[in-house]
Formats: C-alpha cells, structure tokens, sequence
C-alpha cells in the first residue's frame, strides 16, 4: 500500500527494504511438515485446511496515520470502510470469500469519541457489506497516532484459491478496471480538492475504496485463471510478485492500459503522462490475474455478465523474469517500482 | 496487558474505557446465523468451527512501544520473545494448541537493523518453543515508534475449548502460580534494577513470560475445568471476566494467595504491601480457572504431575456479581480494577 505521508517518511535514513524484510522473515520461516498448512508467506493469504473440505484464507494489514492516511482530509467513516475493504480485497486476490474479521485499534487518547464512533460505524458498515462478521479484537492506548490493523479470514468453498505462482509464458495479462485512479486521488486530497466533483472518481478511489469480491469468486469458478493477486503497491510491483512466484516474466503494454477519463483530464490539467500513475500509484485494489490467451474472450464475457465488470488485457507473461513495459519506443524494465515502506525511491519523494 | 509508560498516557484526558468501548464493538457485531461461529467478542479467543471435528481459535494483540514496552530496559529479543508469548497465553486460556501466526510490525525509519534482527529472532524463537508457524504478516513504517500485532490461530483437537462462561456457585478458583511479579519486575525495571540478581524473577516475569501451553491443555483435557482465562490485566479484572461471562460472583481470599519470595522481599524493602500487585498489577500470564470444589485435589495433583506445576486454590464463586477480596477485616469490592488503556485510575498512575 502507498503511503499518503511519503515524503515525511521516505526523508530518513532507511535500513530495510519492505520486500527484504519481508524475504527475511520468510526464509527464518519453516512449514515443518504440516499438512494443513497449504500456504504460508509470498502470496496475498495464508491458507489453511483444519479439515477435509475447508480452506481457509487468511491475511493481516496495518494502516498507521501520517503513514497510510491523514485525518485532515480522510473522513473517519471512510477510513474505517477503507480499514475493511483494503483487507477484504486480500481474501478477494485468492477467490476467497470474506468471513471473519478481527480488528486492533490503537488510539491516540485525545481523540473525539465522535470520531472513534463514525471509525467504528465505517469498519461496520462495511464488514456488514461483504457479510463479514467481526469476531474479536484489541484496543490499546497509542502514544501518537490511530492506527489499526484488520486480520482478515476467508474462506474457498465451491472452488480453489488463485495462488500467485500459477502464471505460465503465453498467458494474457487482464487487470480488473482502470488503474492510477488512489494515486491521483491523493494527490488531489492533498492539495485540498477533495470535493472537487470533477475528481470525484480520483478521491473516491483514494478515500473509499470497493474491493473486488465477486470478481474474485467469478474468476475462481471460472478455473480458467492460472494466477491472481489484487492490485495495492501498483500493477508493476504487483505483477513483479506474480512474476517471481511463477518463475516467469511479464510485458505490459502501455498502449492497452485503460485510462479513466478523470485520470486524463487531472493529467492533462498537471501537464503530465497518466502512465507513472497506472504504473506505480499503488492502492488500486483492482484484481490482476493472467490466463491462457484462449480463454480470454470468454472470461471477459462471463466478468461483464455475471459482475458488470469490465477485463482490460494489458500485457502478456513470457519465458524469463521481470516485468517490461513496452511503450512503442523500444520499453523498458519496471519490475518493482511501487511504493516501499522502507527504501527511499530514486526520482520521487 | 498493563502499561509500561502509564503515567505519560493515563494523564492525558480518557474519552473512553477500554471495556466501555469493547462492549460498544461487540453490541455492534451480529453473529448472524453462522453456525461455524461458535464464540465471537468476549472470551480470549473467537472459536470457529470450519469443518466437523476442526476447532480453531484466533486472537489478536497489539504492543505499543512507549505503552507496553519500552526499549530503554527492554532487550529486542526478549521483546520479540514476549510479543509470542502473550499472544499464545490466549490460546492456553483456552485449552488450546497454538498453531499458527500472522505478524504486524510497525517499525520507525530510523530503527537500527541489528535491534530489527534481535526482535524477529526473539518472536521466531518463541514461536519455534511452541511449535507455531510464521504464516504471513505485513511490514509498514511508523511515524513515531514501533508497534507489533500478533494474530495467533491455535487448535482445540482432543478435547473442547474452555470458555469463561462455565464458572458456577461452589466452584474453588485456582491459579496456575505466584502473581503479581511482572508488575513489580515493572517497576523494578523502571528504576534501572534490571540485573539485580535478588529479583531476577521478577523482571523475567516482565521481560520474558512463559505463558501455560501445557498446563491449558492439561486443565482441558481434564474435563473438570469449568472457566479459564489467562490473567493479563490482573486477577481482579480477569476473575471479574469470568464472573461476568458466568452471570456469578467471586470471593478471593487474600490470605490464599501464594507470595512469591522475591516478591515478599521487595515488597518489604519499599515497605508496602504485595497485595496491590497480586491483585492488580498484570501481566501475569498465569492460568485462572475454576471447577467444582470436589475436583480440586485430583487437578492439583494432575497439574503436578504432568506439568511439574503448582495450581493454587485462592478463592470461589459465589451467586450474585462482582469480586470481593475477603481479608479478615471484612473486605471489599476489587473487580474490575486492572489496567485500562483509556481511563485513569483512583489512587494510581
């Protein structure tokens, strides 16, 4: 996820990079030999099977203020719908469907209890939403700052999960609906123009997300989908994980990202491309998954009629490894170029 | 979990008390008609039964750096250690195995890699002691000090869960050891005793709980264990749990309760009572549990024999509500009278 306070952050000295620390903490890892136990780190979820027939999906995420978002422009009730949908949007990456959820709020002790109720109202009305029932939790003091963390729990019934590592050369590459659209929306937020309705799609995206839940399972029943993730630290890190996972490499062409006409009139107006945005922007939350270039058409028929959802093939997976653009002029190599917590990006911040 | 640095927090003005806005959150939550969710808000863990004969429980906690620990007296790797530790004593509250992991760090940019490295290696350790796997986790940055979530999945196989509703007038009240040392080893951690040999186990009850995995799953086994919790924010407020989820009351007998020696002796040099601290102080990470007075010699000597472990009688349950201390001159009301992260306390902090 990108960080609404970046250039607060980014400024120190870093020691970690987020994937480092995160390879770290993997390779320390070991799975002994538990057979319930189908997935453990490098994919969107966890999964379990306790049992013959069950499959449980499951995934934690952490939004800390001045980090991932600032209460000067966010509406806690947003916020608290956002704290929910971005991790709901994890179960809906695997073709999981959202059952349980537990929520540890850390709060500042200054703050209006008006707006720990509409945070409360927020997370609520959306785990209410997607039927996700709220099933335990903490609260604690924090010294500065809200911040919450959301474990998120799901469940594969009818079909099994989409992993990241199934991409094979040749597949197409589909993304579930226009890109960039956070990116520019905080951008605008930031800037003070968050009720500016001709952005209204750009904030919108940015401060209330709706993650992808019934594109997930539809993808999932499909069987055709041979690798899902959803979209949340831009397509080009997001499609460089698939790639690792699978062994694979991937091309994006520029010229078949679809861009929301919103996007183009606030690019327009800042007298830049749209492209870094639907590159690297981050918090999309819109699904990527990859398929044999055969099943393309039908999937983006059964997408539209059974959620009204539109599939863009944007790219292609090929033999290898890294993610490519090609953008007419020869392209270039973008594996990874999303926001990371820990490291500093040259050219930004 | 009792707060470090209450002083700096509790001084400030509280909008709300913990339970206060727990009891909010779980009025709030429908279980709806699922009937794979057994227990949701209001035990140690939310217990769900994914499959026929598959039990899963789940919590969550957060440690707030600043509120829970501070890194001035408290090693990274004991830290880490600890981090484990409180979350798989809820798992124990339950009769459970703990089995698996989810891992939250919220780690500031300046934080040095060698102490990042202890803290993993510490939770790792920990988690390896009791066979839990590393299942996923998310890494953010944090503006202002590092904060760790623990969502811990444990497992109910050979026998039920033991919930904190089962306690009936006439039970006897045990508890799994001596308490009150981690909020003396606090306190003595404090004010730079931290290696003063003399009280060595109060400050490892601090800095490093052992939580009661085997005694839990001893005590459930059993079949005579009515309630149990584990005692983290005091046996006051946590017996006051138990009654509450019972619809009971309690009496402790002040003079039942077991003096650890070191506790005694530091205890004698600041010239006060340990009451306050056995009663009240936290962080105990002992077993609470209650059965039928009859049963008592047989658990006793069954938690001796299998865990090498002492099970003290210190009190009963009662009909009616609330907790009373009974201590010769009378007694008194002391439930509920734990650490709170959003409320000051009379005569404290």
């Amino acid at each position: 996820m990108q960080a609404v306070c970046g250039g607060k952050v980014v400024a120190r000295v870093m020691m970690y990079g987020e994937r480092q620390l995160i390879d770290r903490i993997a390779a320390a890892c070991r799975r002994d030999d538990d057979a319930a136990l189908l997935r453990a780190i490098g994919d969107d979820c966890a999964v379990l099977a306790p049992a013959a027939g069950s499959r449980l999906l499951l995934s934690v995420d952490t939004l800390v203020e001045g980090v991932h978002f600032d209460l000067g422009w966010h509406p806690p009730r947003l916020l608290g719908r956002k704290a929910a949908a971005v991790n709901i949007s994890d179960i809906a990456a695997m073709a999981g469907e959202p059952r349980y959820a537990l929520l540890s709020l850390s709060l500042p002790a200054a703050i209006p209890e008006g707006e720990v109720d509409e945070l409360l109202a927020g997370f609520l009305e959306a785990l209410a939403r997607w039927r996700v029932a709220l099933i335990g939790g903490d609260t604690v003091a924090s010294p500065a700052g809200m911040s919450l963390t959301v474990t998120i729990i799901g469940e594969c019934r009818a079909h099994d999960p989409v992993y990241r590592s199934g991409a094979r050369p040749g597949d197409t590459v589909l993304v579930g609906g226009p890109l960039g659209l956070a990116a520019a929306g905080l951008e605008i937020c930031r800037a003070g123009g968050r009720d500016d309705p001709a952005y209204g799609e750009l904030c919108r995206a940015h401060l209330d997300p709706t993650p992808q839940v019934e594109l997930g399972l539809v993808l999932g029943a499909s069987g055709v989908v041979a690798a899902m993730q959803d979209i949340s630290d831009g397509l080009a890190t997001d499609l460089a994980h698939i790639c690792r996972q699978s062994g694979v490499g991937a091309v994006v062409e520029a010229g078949l990202l679809p861009v929301h006409p919103q996007l183009a009139a606030y690019a327009a107006l800042r007298g830049i491309s749209p492209l870094e945005w639907m590159l690297s922007g981050g918090e999309d939350y819109r699904l990527l998954c990859t398929c044999a270039a055969e099943a393309v058409p039908g999937l983006v028929a059964l997408a539209r009629e059974k959620c009204g959802c539109e599939l863009y093939p944007v790219g292609g997976i090929v033999a290898g490894a890294g993610v490519r653009l090609e953008n007419g002029d020869g392209g270039r190599e973008i594996g990874f170029s999303g926001y990371d917590h820990f490291r500093t990006r040259p050219g930004k911040g």
